[in-house]
């Protein structure tokens, strides 16, 4: 397996960001301990996106410690794969977090808004700088 | 999407970790970040088993602090997958590492002969007890 580093907009790269691939999220508990939870994903020029709810676990982690790692797999093809680690630059919460939830329902469930918001919930996205991008295919 | 605690043992489960999905892995670094990296995983009562090589990252982390958390999601719909906290209670070298790092050879490519070898290579069967099990569908 090929295995070099790169950076998330090369083009094979983009496509895993692009496509309706899951991304598996690291974050630090409080007690120091790690946490992994997959997620839908996005990309913005250099930037990975995800969007998540404030009270979560992964939010409150996030909130105390910006360092995530990441990897994103080609449903198609378990074997092309990528994994960054990075650091949380912004964390934007308002209309801008909620209408990208809703755009990321379109991607991934071709629905115009995001269905799975419970009462009073308050999205929040969260913008990630890539610090070391890893490719394997 | 339904979402409770459970255990690995439930069938639903299991056939996560007996399929040929792979475990996103997370584990602390020693500066406190997280770390996920995609490896092979299988399961042997109520134990998780993935198998490493000595030396790296993964390897070095899990040695200074055994709490992982994981991710299994199913190939055929990302939307049915477990989550997993636990910690790891046995770190086995030797022949049984490298016979297992076989099996998983023969589960995920069907080779007798695990064939990534590195000159060297020295393999590491870690086996994680869980202590928190999330299954969504």
């Amino acid at each position: 397996m090929d295995k070099h580093e790169n950076s998330i907009t090369d083009p094979s790269i983009k496509s895993l960001f692009e496509n309706k691939n899951f991304a598996f999220v690291a974050t630090s508990m409080k007690d120091g301990s790690p946490h992994v939870t997959p997620t839908w994903v996005d990309i913005e020029d250099s930037y990975i996106l995800i969007n998540t709810a404030i009270g979560r676990v992964k939010q409150k982690n996030v909130a105390r410690d910006p360092r995530v790692s990441l990897s994103v797999a080609d449903n198609n093809n378990p074997y092309h794969m990528v994994t960054v680690n990075g650091e949380i630059v912004e964390q934007i919460t308002g209309e801008e977090a909620e209408k990208h939830i809703d755009k990321l329902a379109k991607k991934y469930l071709n629905k115009d808004k995001y269905p799975g918001r419970s009462p009073g919930e308050k999205r929040i996205l969260l913008k990630i700088k890539p610090k070391k991008v890893v490719h394997m295919k």
